[in-house]
């Protein structure tokens, strides 16, 4: 099955919003097997409206529209797509009751002319329920084609795409199913991955195997296509364990989450309390480690050290040992995780001292230069990193460093 | 004039990733005054290219497209629309020169038969230097339509927009000026705002003013058209101040600029040194105050100070504090301001205490509720504010609040 996307959004055109939208669905349709083909983005315009559509109708199974659902005078989605196929607006009853409630139960006023539009429906379509909004998503059915009208509201587009049409093509590709899996590693960039990895996938072509480089790491995705969904599962898995042989120091999940999710389930599993000591992050850990809800049961405290200063006095790291091995050495990112420890009392602590950059630099301290301290009952290490100059990259990379050696050790230490 | 863009890139098809291109070549168009009618994304196809350029040729005077200018098989977007004007790729001598002494200078090895296909450009076309990369950027002129290639990646892509192809659009477009001025507020709804606003400028056309509400806050942006430089640019000066009388006290900037730039301005010129105690906000704060590079002139130190054992043994709330009011109140707040500023023996202390939810409620204590702490020489203070029960929000809309009060209070007792 092959699709477009079309995106009615002015603020798209004029630069104002990244249209992130179309990434969203694309995704959605690429993970059961279905191509997108073009993606275009244009003005709340009858005329551009009519032209994209009828552009891609003949070539594709399925167009998707996001956006120009509203009952504002600029929204004419509905009415313009309604008129490409004959069809009338017609007034839904059922569907009005429906949006009657929602607006009572969150003690919403209705306006009673302009509310009674959401109501309005082409003729013979049918009503993709939106459960986080007004404006429905609305399924035309022709010629053994599919249009499909979403919201424009991410959070909206996103729920019916879940919740209706992904379930909705589903049925319609019985058979063959499109399975996917995602193996997330860290430390390792994506040419290093490659060359590991070509002499065993250079010639797998299902599953297919594809990189996804971010600056926290790179995913590797393997989606296969087969008839019988039990075979292909077992394919699928029999290929992601074999791809994990010969990478696996490097992977930290094969489930949909982040590093963050792995490292706050395994604190929480084992009760551990953590604290962070932070120099050149300047708060980066202790802000991600905390961004999970309830992250107050492992996370105890984090101190930013910028300054020497806050290094002796907070977290009581000897003069000595900056004053020997500098503020960004292996020996005071220990000093560090060791302080912290200390005084928060935890299982737990971790440091970070480096030059980010772009300025900063010494006499064999160039810019990029990190330390990573680590410290738990077994004792203290420390990693060494040579990043490069960008101190916004630098940050992320040092955050993810940071998480996944505490994960690592975690797993070594107390599992 | 009007404009079509065509992103080529399989991994925008495939929502791999989210196309930010286009928003950028887009925004810096509409900012010249150049009106971007369409948008489409396809894969590295030949009849893709071919027919979306065709398509948008007849109706626009100017199309720029951005991808597949590499040198890989894929890559076929110079051949394909060079093919369109019935045009040759032809080699480039002086073009390969320069490919060649930028290898050079940066120690890259030239793969002579490949690098050499980067020097290949369409007979007759101009060539738009690429200071980031390789593969420039191409103009195609024809029967008054400009055709621009791109290539994908960003970074290159946004250095040539900047340095070459808005000087060569600026310099067609002779007859109109077009400005634009942006107002940066926090701290109010965009409802509020345009209740505020509408009386003035409800009636105004040119300048045209818009809104573009984020978490961080609601930016004002006025554009106008003009025939003389001087005259637009003074109505555009005065219609900013009409604008900023009424709204004036939730305006950080009127330049293009975040609040952290402005705050870090304010620090560095008044050589006042800063120090943050964190709970709800995670580290948050601190780790914006040290994304700016030289951040150590002014940032002493951050404390997260999660736990209560954190607030009262590193900086030293008093127990009785917490326990008569709890962690989150105005007096916990005052004290951990008060108490970073004194262990870190800075100007400033800031300090945040709130519930960012979903859980976590108390009585009396909802989710969403913060108290934002300051301190310096002057005194105390606090304020209070309740968001909603959106974590991530919450730690936005925090961190700006904090570095807003911080921003009011420098210019109100340093200036």
């Amino acid at each position: 099955m092959k699709a477009d996307l079309i995106i009615i959004a002015d603020e798209v055109l004029s630069g104002e919003i990244v249209d992130t939208n179309s990434a969203f669905i694309a995704e959605k349709l690429t993970d059961i097997g279905v191509e997108v083909r073009r993606i275009v983005a244009i003005g709340d315009v009858r005329k551009e409206i009519e032209f994209s559509v009828k552009n891609s109708l003949p070539d594709v199974e399925l167009v998707i529209t996001s956006g120009g659902l509203g009952i504002t005078v600029d929204d004419v989605t509905k009415e313009v797509i309604a008129g490409i196929f004959g069809k009338e607006l017609v007034f839904n009853d059922s569907l009005y009751k429906k949006i009657k409630e929602r607006y009572n139960n969150l003690g919403h006023k209705i306006l009673s002319g302009k509310t009674r539009e959401f109501a309005k429906i082409p003729s013979g379509a049918k009503i993709f329920p939106n459960p986080e909004g007004t404006a429905p998503g609305i399924l035309i059915e022709s010629d053994n084609k599919s249009l499909i009208l979403l919201p424009g509201i991410p959070r909206e587009m996103k729920a019916i795409m879940s919740e209706s049409v992904i379930p909705y093509l589903k049925e319609k590709i019985t058979d063959v199913v499109y399975l996917k899996k995602v193996i997330r590693t860290t430390g390792i960039g994506e040419s290093r991955l490659a060359e590991i990895l070509d002499p065993i996938i250079s010639n797998w072509k299902n599953p297919y195997v594809s990189f996804l480089p971010r600056i926290e790491g790179v995913d590797i995705r393997l989606r296969i296509k087969g008839v019988k969904r039990d075979e292909a599962e077992k394919r699928l898995d029999d290929a992601k364990n074999e791809v994990l042989k010969h990478i696996k120091r490097w992977v930290y999940t094969t489930e949909d989450e982040s590093l963050i999710d792995v490292v706050s389930r395994l604190l929480n599993e084992k009760k551990l309390s953590i604290s962070v000591a932070e120099s050149c992050s300047g708060g980066s850990i202790s802000s991600v480690l905390t961004d999970i809800s309830g992250s107050s049961k492992y996370f105890d405290s984090g101190v930013v050290s910028y300054s020497n200063h806050a290094k002796i006095y907070i977290l009581g790291v000897r003069k000595e040992i900056i004053k020997k091995y500098g503020a960004v050495s292996s020996q005071t990112a220990i000093a560090m995780a060791e302080g912290i420890r200390n005084i928060s009392d935890t299982d737990i602590g971790l440091s970070t001292t480096g030059i980010f950059g772009p300025t900063g630099a010494a006499p064999k301290k160039p810019v990029g230069l990190v330390y990573i301290g680590y410290s738990d009952k077994k004792g203290s290490e420390f990693k060494e990193y040579l990043f490069g100059n960008d101190r916004r990259r630098n940050k992320i990379k040092t955050t993810q460093e940071a998480l996944n050696m505490l994960r690592k050790n975690i797993i070594r230490n107390y599992l």
